[in-house]
C-alpha cells in the first residue's frame, strides 16, 4: 500500500505540497516513549527549506502539531497523529505543469496513474515535502533508540566527483554524529565540505544541479535482529529508502565494490574475546542472511541531481501530445542531496526501530 | 513477514536445504493463465546446481510438483501450491556448522535469531536453494506477462573487473533474451564471457571465489504502473531483490553513476511523435516518482563473491565463544553470480506481474 | 494492525476522546470520486452527540477538516486525510477513572495493554467517539457507491424485547433508506419506534440503559464480489463490525435462526428469467462461499446496553487492587444502539466499497 | 488476501478437494515449540470424514506430511509447510456441477469470481475439506498454548431445537475438554447428545439435514491481550470464524441475548481478592475494548444445515441461464455442525496463539 510503511509500527503518511497540510499517523508505538519535541523540531529544521544558501527559498516553518497519541510528553501506545500545516504556497508557479512534464519528475507518470485527478501543484503528493513526515517519524524512533544507546550517523560521502575522506566508525560517537548534523554539508573532511559547497553554488549559478552519495551507519544495533528472505533487514530498509524521491541506488557494506573483490578478501572473518563476537572487517555492512550481526549497519544511497533546473528543457504537453520547451519556475535546491541526509538518516532510525519493536526490545 | 511477498499476488515460500522439500504458494493469481511447465522447468534448470562446470556438483533434479491451483494447464485463481522435493543431501557435510560460523554466512545470525533451533544443515532456510521457489514464481509470472508482450532480459555486466560491452536495449528482442538465457555466462560480448569463465575457473582452482554485477531490463512494461512513496516500483522491487542471498547493492537507470552527472545531463527530456511519449535518454531507468513511464525498466544488482570458499578461514564457535579455524566442506559455486541471473530475472518478472495484477491488467 | 483497516483501500484512524483531534487517513481511493461534504456532515450529525433527547449532552459540532487528497471537490487518488478537532471536553469528569474500572468498559484492559500510559480521559482511544472517523469514511464510500446505484439501508430491529415489524427489502428504496436515516429511532413500524423511545427514556430515568439489534442491508451489490476462506465477505465485514464498541454479535441472512431450520427449508433455491439469476429466499444473506450472489446482503448486529450507567456499581481500583464503589459521572446515552445505526451503516458501505475497488469496479 | 491469515503468525492455506493435495504454510512460529504429531493426527481425525455414522462416507486418511520447519520434533522458527495428499476422489460425482448450482453452495459465485476457471470438483477450493489445514494449524497452536496452561473447550450447544444443558466453565477442566473431544456429539448432557444424534439420523433418512450452534471457550487466557478497534480480539477471531464454510453467525459472551438485558444486569462488575481481578458475571465473554480481561473467552457460532441434501431441488444452469432440477450425488454429512466443532476449536486456539506470539509471550 502506497502510503503505509512498517511491520510492527505502521507509519501512514499523507499530504500534498499545497494541500491544507501534510503529516502522518504512527500506530503501535510502544507506550511510554518520551517524545522530545525539540529533537523533532531540530530534525525537521535540518530537512526544511531555507536552512542555508544551498536550499530553496521556501520559508514556511515546519511546525508539527500532535493530534493524538501523546499524553504528558509520553506516547500512549495508541496512534500518534501529527500534522504540519502548509502555508507558504505559490500555487500559480505551477500552473503550466498541469499538462507539461518537468523532465525526470513525476508530472507525466502521476497524470497517468491518477487519470489527471492528482494535485499537480508543487508536485502534489510526489513533492519532496512529503519527506517531512518521514523525518518526524524518524525523530520519534530516535527518541526511543536513544534509550538503548542505538544511534545513527550520516554524512555526504560525495557530491559529483568530490569525495569526502574515509570515515572511521570508531570515531563516529554520538557527539560526532551530532556535530555532523549541525553542518550544512556534513562531511568528516572540512575541505571536502567546502569544495562541495563551492561546486553546488557554481552549478546553481549555471542554472544547473548536482547529485551525491549519502553514507549512513546505525551504531550499537542489537544483534540477531531481522529476518531471512523477504523481510531481510536490507529488504525492509530498501523499501523505505527507495521511497525517498531522487534515490537511484542503495548499497550495503562494501556494496558494488565487493564485486571486484575475491571471496577470500570479501569475507568478514570472525573472532571473539570470549564475550562478544565480532568481524575483523565489515564488508557485509553488519548484516548476514538479512539479520544483524552486531557490527555497524552501513549503507550508501545515490541521490540524483535535482531534476528541477531553471534552464530551458525539451519536454511534452502530455495531454495534447505536443513537443514543448519548458522553463521551470518556483524554488529549487541546486543539490537536494544536502537536505536528503536528514531523510535517509530518519529512514535508518525508523527501520531499526520497527525491527526492535517487532523483537519486543521496547 | 519473512516468508510472504507481494501486494496483489502473494508468494509464500518455505523450505530448508535439507528438509523434505522446498516450495511455495502463490495466491490471487488471475484465473485462466496458461502455465507452461516446460518454461518453468527451463528456468529452474538455469538456476539449478550442476548446470555447468562453474556451478556446484549437487545434482538433484529440481522437478516441481504442483499441488493445487491448476486445472487443465490453466490457473484456477485459487492458491497455486508447488513443492520441489529435496533429495541429494549430504547432511553430514554440515555437522561442524551447527556451532561454527562460516564467515559472511548466516550461521551465526541464524543461531541468534532462532535461538539455536534453526536447521543448520546446508544453510537451512538461508540456503541459496530457497531461490528455486522464487524462480518458479517468476516463471509463472513470465507465462502471464508474455500475453501482453512484456518480457525480461538479463545479463552479467561484470565479474570482478571484467566488464561486458554496453548493451543496446533496442537489440534486446525476445529472441536475444532467450539466447542470453541459454548461455552459461550471459553477456553480449562473447569474449567477455570467455574471460569471465576463465577468471572464475582460475579462482576456483585457487579455492577462491568471485562476485559480479547483473543487469536486467523489463521490456514493453505498461506505463502508469506503480505508486508513489512507500510502494514505489523501486521500493517493491528492491524488497524482493534484497531477499536474494549475496545481493549487496541495487541501482536503477544510471544508478550511482548519476551522482557524477549534472542535472542538465541527467534529466531525461521528453518528446512525442504525436502518439507515444518517450524520453531521449533513460537515466531514470523507466521510473519517475515510483511509477513507470513506458521506457525499459533497467536495474543492476551487485552480487558478492561466494562466501563458501574451501580455504581455511578464521572464525568462531559461537556457542562456546572460542576462536576457530574452519575449512568449509560441501559443494559450492566459485561464482554464484552466474546462477543468480535467473533469480534476479525472476524477481523482475514477479514484481512487474504483481503491479499489473494490482492494476487489473490481467 | 490495530488502527488500519481495509484491503484495497486502507483506513487509518487516530485520536482519543480528549486529544487535540480525531480523524483518519484513507489511502488508495480511486481518483475522481466526488466528495459530497453535505452528505458527510449529515452522516456525522446522525452519529453525533446531542442529536436527540436519547443521546448524551455533549454538544461539540463534529466538523471535519480535510487535510489532503481532495482537489476541487474530487479525490486525487492520494491519501485523503481528515481531522475532527475535539472541543467540548470535561476532562475532570474522568479523574477517578485513571485507576478505577467502569464495569464492562475498557479501563482495566486498556491499562493492562498500555501499561498505564493510555489516555484514560473519556475512554481515550477506546471512546465511542472514535467511530466518527468510521462514519466519515463510510460517507466517502457512499459517495462512490451511489455512482453504481449501490446503497445501504439500516434500521433498529429491536430494543430489548420490543421488535420492529418485518421489513420487505423490495420496499427499501433509496428514498425509504433516507427516510429511515432521518428518524430518531429508525424502524419500519412507527409504533415500534414510539415504544422503543419510551422504553429508553424510562430506563434513563431509572439510571439504567438498553441494548438492541441493528439490521442492515446492502442493496444492488455487484455479484461475484468477495473471496473464499479468509477473505470471505463475512470475514472482512465482521472484522469491521466487531471493531465498533459495544458489538457482541453478528449474523448474516437467517443467522442463528437458520440453525433451527432443516436444510430443505434453509437452502436458497435458484431460478432465472433467462437474464438474471436469483434465489427464491435469501437465508444466506446474499453471500455464498464468501462471495456475493447478487441478492441483498443482510446482516444483524447485537449492541449491548450502554455500559456507562449512573447507578452505583461494584468495581475495583486496579492499581491498588482494592474493591470500590463507582458512580460514573459524565454524559452517556441510555441506548447507544440508536446512534450506532449510523456506524454500522458506514461499516457496510466501507466494506462493499473496499471490495469493489479491489475488483476494479471503480 | 484470501488464503493468508494472521498477524504475528501467518497461515497460508491451499488446495482443492480434488487437487494433488491440500495444506498450508505457517510462518513466524516461535522456534523450539514441540510438535506433537499424535495430537495433530487426533485433531485431524476428529474433523475427518468417516469418523461416525453421522459423517460422510469419504474414507481417505488425512495424514499430513511436514515439508519444512520442523527438526527433531521442534519448530525451527522458519516456515512450517505441510501437505495432506488427496486420494479418495470420485470426481465424476461432480460432473453436472460445472454448470449447475447446488443451492446455498458456492458453485455459482465461484464461477462468477473465477470466470469459469475454478475447480468445480468437490467444491474445489470452497470445499469443507479446506478446513483440514485450519485444524492442523490449530493443533500446532494447541501444542504451544499448553506450555502456558491455556486450552480450548468446545461443545455443541444445540442442534435444531435440541439444546444442551448449561455448562459451568469451572468444570471445564482440560480433562473434561478432552472427554468432549472424544464424543461423537460433544455435549455436557448425555441425553441431549442422544436426542441430537437421533434427530440427525432421522433427517438423514429423510434426505434432509440439520444445523446447530457450537460453543467454545478459551480457558486461562492471558489478560491484556488484544487491541482496540480494528484489531479487537473479536475482530481477528471473527475474521477466522467466518472463513469456515456454513458459519452464519457469531456472538461473544451473552451475545444477542444481551440486547434483552438492562445495563445494570448486563454489566460485569469487578472484584478483587487483592491479587487477581475478576468479574462476577462474564456477559462480555472475557473481552473489553477488544482486549482480554482474564476471564474465559466465550463465543458461539451458528452453523447452517448442510446445504448438500439428496432431495431434488430447483436450481439453474448458470452458463445457459436455464431453470433446472438437481439431485446432488456424492457423500455428505447430514449435520456438518458435528465435524465443525474441531474446526471452530482450532480457530480459537489459532487466534489466541497469534495474539500471544504478537505479545511475545512465546
Amino acid at each position: 500500500m502506497s502510503s503505509i510503511w512498517g511491520n510492527s509500527i505502521k507509519l501512514s503518511i499523507f499530504g500534498e505540497s499545497h494541500s491544507r497540510g501534510i503529516g502522518g499517523v504512527i500506530d503501535n508505538l510502544p507506550p511510554g516513549i518520551e517524545i522530545d519535541m525539540e529533537e523533532i523540531a531540530f530534525e525537521l529544521k535540518r530537512r526544511q527549506t531555507g536552512s542555508s544558501s544551498l536550499a530553496t527559498a521556501r520559508k514556511e516553518p515546519d511546525i508539527p502539531e500532535i493530534l493524538s497519541g501523546v499524553v504528558d510528553g509520553k506516547t500512549t501506545g495508541t496512534p500518534l497523529a501529527f500534522v504540519i500545516y502548509n502555508s507558504d504556497q505559490h500555487s500559480s508557479d505551477y500552473d503550466n505543469l498541469k499538462v507539461t512534464a518537468r523532465p525526470s519528475h513525476a508530472d507525466y507518470t502521476g497524470y497517468l496513474r491518477y487519470k489527471g485527478f492528482n494535485d499537480h501543484r508543487g508536485g502534489g503528493h510526489f513533492s519532496g515535502r512529503l519527506t517531512a513526515p518521514l523525518v518526524f517519524a524518524g525523530a520519534v524512533a530516535k527518541c526511543a533508540l536513544r534509550q538503548k544507546g542505538i544511534y545513527t550517523v550520516s554524512r555526504i560521502k560525495s557530491i559529483m566527483d568530490i569525495e569526502d575522506d574515509a570515515w572511521c566508525l570508531d570515531d563516529m560517537t554520538p557527539l560526532k554524529a551530532n556535530e555532523l548534523k549541525n553542518m550544512i554539508i556534513p562531511t568528516v573532511s572540512p575541505s571536502a565540505a567546502k569544495m562541495m559547497e563551492e561546486r553546488v553554488l557554481s552549478l546553481k549559478s549555471e542554472l544547473d544541479s548536482a547529485g551525491g552519495v549519502i553514507e549512513c551507519a546505525i551504531m550499537n544495533m542489537e544483534k540477531g535482529i531481522g529476518n531471512p528472505i523477504f523481510d531481510a533487514f536490507e529488504s525492509r530498509l530498501s523499501s523505505l529508502i527507495f521511497s525517498v524521491p531522487a534515490v537511484k541506488g542503495l548499497e550495503f557494506g562494501e556494496g558494488f565494490g565487493v564485486t571486484k573483490m575475491r571471496g577470500s578478501e570479501a569475507n568478514d572473518t570472525l573472532y571473539t574475546d570470549g564475550e562478544g563476537i565480532y568481524t575483523k572487517t565489515n564488508h557485509d555492512g553488519g548484516i548476514n542472511g538479512g539479520i544483524t550481526n552486531g557490527m555497524p549497519i552501513v549503507f550508501r544511497t545515490a541521490i540524483k541531481p535535482t531534476a528541477s533546473i531553471s534552464r530551458e528543457q525539451d519536454t511534452v504537453n502530455f495531454v495534447e501530445k505536443t513537443n514543448e520547451k519548458l522553463v521551470i519556475k518556483g524554488r529549487h535546491d541546486a543539490c537536494i542531496c544536502v537536505r536528503a541526509v536528514s531523510v535517509i538518516d530518519a529512514c535508518a532510525a525508523l527501520c531499526a526501530f520497527d525491527y526492535l519493536v517487532e523483537a519486543k526490545m521496547f
